[in-house]
């Protein structure tokens, strides 16, 4: 008998490793990946309505706020107290129901089609930014966060201490949440980038915590369009990634009012819009 | 006037650099990320059937590889004959049009959801791998292919140095297809991971390549689900990560027939599936 507790978030697999000494049978450990299913539940007419909405690849753990912060950053609900309970199957852990208060309907205009792509003039990128303009509840977000250029440069190392307990795997992605002196709040770890994200912003959502107009995002990764979108949604002001941004994630950060930084070093960055909330010297 | 050849993949943005020696606003390049709507129209009783497909978060640039693959692997048509023409939009670079023959419709049961996801059984890895296992033309493929692991062992560096030619920006993922000689036979860099290895099955495909049971994938990052997914329904038999792979992208390798390497060093690696295909001492 196994009498050891079974971690869902990663998963043991036989391998052969070579290495300069040779090849070998070994046992290791991969990041657990399967796909959820997010069902919603919510009254109308009288009669309860139920809708499968989205699966997502990611690695099981914290579901829970993964449901919640994908609804809440796709814009499907407008905020924590449209949720009356989160329920995952007892026969299968890989779907999960939300279900919304009397009276409450999701916005589900939107979900054939990403929603930042269903603007009347055209698929573009400036299309995509005005639609979320108009969809995040703090689009006219103020922040008077700001951050030295030395406090910054401290948090990629925090957060791969902070990986190394949870991640034996090398093959999750981290979004992790601190304060402006650079103390960690939390991290949420996944295969899926986004799901990280939502992770993240879902479980600030439940605490009551957005706006995050106060606090950092670190992104173990690259910054593109998603994430900064995702960002937005939860009304973050300054985000931080180790890797690059792409293009839109770059104009969306600058017309939404957010600080973008990159290639985060210890040394170093790069920083894309709004530099006025990152002191140097600091 | 600027007579400079303008390159849509990457972006010019202005930014705040801080170093060691201090801050200074510069210009640099980002990787370009625009949205791309796949359209398609076919021929039914009669009629001419347009239909919006999917929107995908892209990099300008062989877009037309990235429908045609796209559409392929997600198994909405079965072979490069099945399309007519692939134009563009000669108003909006960022909208394609995959025209099919007459006779030929789509397959799209499944374009609300992902095909692997809607299996009757619910939802788990398992019936994601046997949806595909169903789906994919070349299910039953048997390769011979070998590759020495000391040939193995350059493929990233020589990625690294065609990546070096393309990417300015440090923003792209790369998918590249080598044979088992260690040579290069193309390269493809998108912002979105699953789109360079659409981009590269397309092209295989619309040069009459598949399956590609003979040579070598090799991917930038991480190995997922989708990647092994995409690269089973190309017919590729050896798929190498510089990355790790998630337990999903492990177990379909196995049920597929696939060998997966990850962790590619220039020294090592492991091998987490079907290792009879790397040749060790090589």
């Amino acid at each position: 008998m196994n009498s050891t507790i079974h971690d869902p978030s990663v998963t043991a697999v036989d391998i052969t490793r070579i290495t300069a000494s040779g090849a070998m049978q070994t046992a290791d450990m991969v990041a657990t990946e399967e796909p959820l299913e997010i069902m919603m539940a919510w009254q109308q007419y009288g009669s309860t309505i139920h809708k499968n909405i989205s699966v997502t690849m990611r690695t099981p753990g914290n579901d829970t706020s993964l449901a919640a912060g994908f609804l809440f950053t796709e814009a499907i609900i407008k905020n924590a107290p449209d949720i009356k309970e989160i329920t995952s199957s007892p026969f299968n852990f890989n779907k999960i129901l939300v279900v919304l208060h009397e009276g409450i309907a999701p916005n589900l205009q939107q979900t054939d089609r990403n929603f930042y792509t269903s603007s009347s003039c055209g698929v573009c990128g400036k299309a995509s930014i005005d639609a979320i303009k108009t969809v995040s509840a703090f689009r006219n977000l103020k922040s008077n966060a700001t951050i030295s250029a030395k406090t910054l440069y401290r948090l990629p190392q925090v957060l791969r201490e902070q990986q190394q307990t949870f991640d034996q795997t090398g093959g999750l992605h981290a979004a992790a949440l601190f304060t402006t002196e650079g103390s960690i709040i939390f991290l949420q770890e996944d295969v899926g980038r986004h799901n990280a994200l939502d992770k993240l912003i879902g479980t600030s959502l439940m605490k009551d915590m957005l706006p995050l107009s106060s606090d950092v995002l670190l992104l173990s990764g690259r910054a593109s369009f998603e994430w900064i979108q995702k960002a937005t949604m939860a009304g973050i002001a300054i985000v931080a990634a180790v890797g690059a941004p792409s293009s839109l994630a770059v104009q969306l950060a600058e017309e939404a009012g957010i600080t973008l930084v990159g290639f985060l070093r210890y040394n170093g960055c790069n920083i894309y819009s709004h530099p006025e909330r990152i002191i140097f010297p600091g």
